[in-house]
């Protein structure tokens, strides 16, 4: 059996944990989502990485042998760190989806949408010129995507009019492949879709790293065991929303989602204010 | 000289410092906002309750001889927590709201809208049940406001259309009052205005919190000080961004914000991950 850990801000990862799922059925899946402090999005790199640690250090001590990071601005800001440090092998969602752009591009000019901390350190850009330093990227925060679905709004006219404001920069530069560089986005790629037209290449970072990760595994003769993996759900905050708003991301209730604390010297109490 | 402490989960709570500042000019006043864990209005009581009595000991700390809650989710969960423990007098934004909207409604209607927790949580409610037992309260979360505050869209089509949304079951209600029951909403008041009519009052709690205060320290000698008071600006994350939105709610940039730690037992870094 192989025990994989996957963490995100929030509920976005589930869309990571949904295509390790489907494509690793035999692994025990231990997702930790860190709603105590949820959104990533816009702190600084400083603060998401001391995040990170923490709960890359929280999953390492649960035996987990390789951590998939699924929030995009983690993946970011904090990848360096914690691939020199870390005891197992992390994986981000920045690469996967980098490298899937690289190659669904045909003129040459690719966008790039995530949360504002994902956007400005610039690791998509990095990333993309890595591997193929002709290519242009473009790239746009949409810091309101992220409550619209959380929101439920996910076919809405509001959602479509706000999705516009934020693509035709994009449009107007012939983009011809869209990097959806937060895991909530691919909950509103119909909307994206319409905006940007057909002929737009639509990448789910959250899919390619499912695929990168079963890549690595895949010469482990443990893949091949029938019996179906595990999966624990744990937050840092009361876990009622997690797993209500977890339906709209799985289409199915979440059951014994439990909450953990992963920083230390914790137990606050009222008691000496 | 007076010290005052105001704490909020972000920058919200500038529109009571703002208040505050006008209304006491000689009080040092030390703002606190929880950059690191914004926002509240989504986590869970116990969540909310400990980080309000983490800020609360920071402040005390800092020798502030009052505290004010600015932020609407933290008076809602945690005052009776913070009240019964604190060594100084805790004041939330939540009672002096409820007050206003009981003195201003003529048809005994009122209106409430928040963050999903200060909603969920029945505090103005409560709150205005109190004072008059015959008031009907109609309160609706609006989880929208608060990013398109921050994105700068204060009199926006788009804003004006999630607004509509939010508030059409209000105005189903015939409310003739209507409570900005979390500190960005000020920001919004022209596009509210519009949607509500001219005959609804809308009730600033901002406002109030500060005439509260105000009126609390009115015995005080030291209030007579022609010095003007001080200001210090401190945020659990980076200072750069809380300078920059700032200015959207003080129409002037602010300067000198430092970075501080609240939490205790901290200084993570990645060496034995």
């Amino acid at each position: 059996m192989i025990k994989l850990g996957i963490f995100d801000s929030g509920l976005g990862g589930l869309t990571v944990y949904k295509t390790l799922r489907e494509s690793i059925p035999c692994a025990d899946i231990l997702y930790l989502g860190d709603t105590a402090r949820v959104p990533y999005g816009t702190k600084s790199a400083a603060t998401v990485t001391r995040y990170a640690i923490e709960i890359v250090r929280y999953l390492v001590d649960r035996e987990v042998e390789a951590v998939v990071v699924a929030c995009n601005t983690a993946s970011a800001y904090a990848m360096d760190t914690l691939r020199k440090t870390a005891r197992v092998p992390v994986f981000g969602v920045v690469f996967p989806g980098a490298r899937a752009a690289v190659k669904a591009t045909r003129n040459g000019i690719v966008g790039v949408v995530g949360t504002r901390g994902t956007v400005a350190s610039g690791a998509y850009q990095r990333a993309i010129e890595k591997l193929s330093p002709t290519i242009k990227v473009h790239a746009s925060p949409c810091p309101l995507f992220v409550p619209l679905v959380e929101e439920g709004w996910l076919e809405d006219e509001i959602t479509h009019q706000v999705a516009q404001r934020y693509l035709e920069p994009l449009i107007a530069e012939k983009v011809d492949t869209l990097v959806l560089g937060c895991t909530h986005y691919p909950l509103l790629k119909n909307v994206i879709s319409k905006i940007m037209g057909d002929d737009v290449v639509l990448i789910d970072s959250a899919e390619e790293t499912g695929f990168k990760v079963k890549d690595y595994l895949a010469c482990e003769d443990r893949l091949r065991e029938r019996k179906p993996g595990g999966d624990q759900f744990e937050v840092t905050d009361s876990p009622s929303r997690f797993a209500e708003v977890g339906r709209i991301f799985l289409n199915r209730s979440l059951e014994n989602v439990s909450q953990v604390n992963v920083t230390e010297g914790d137990e606050v109490d009222g008691s000496d204010l």
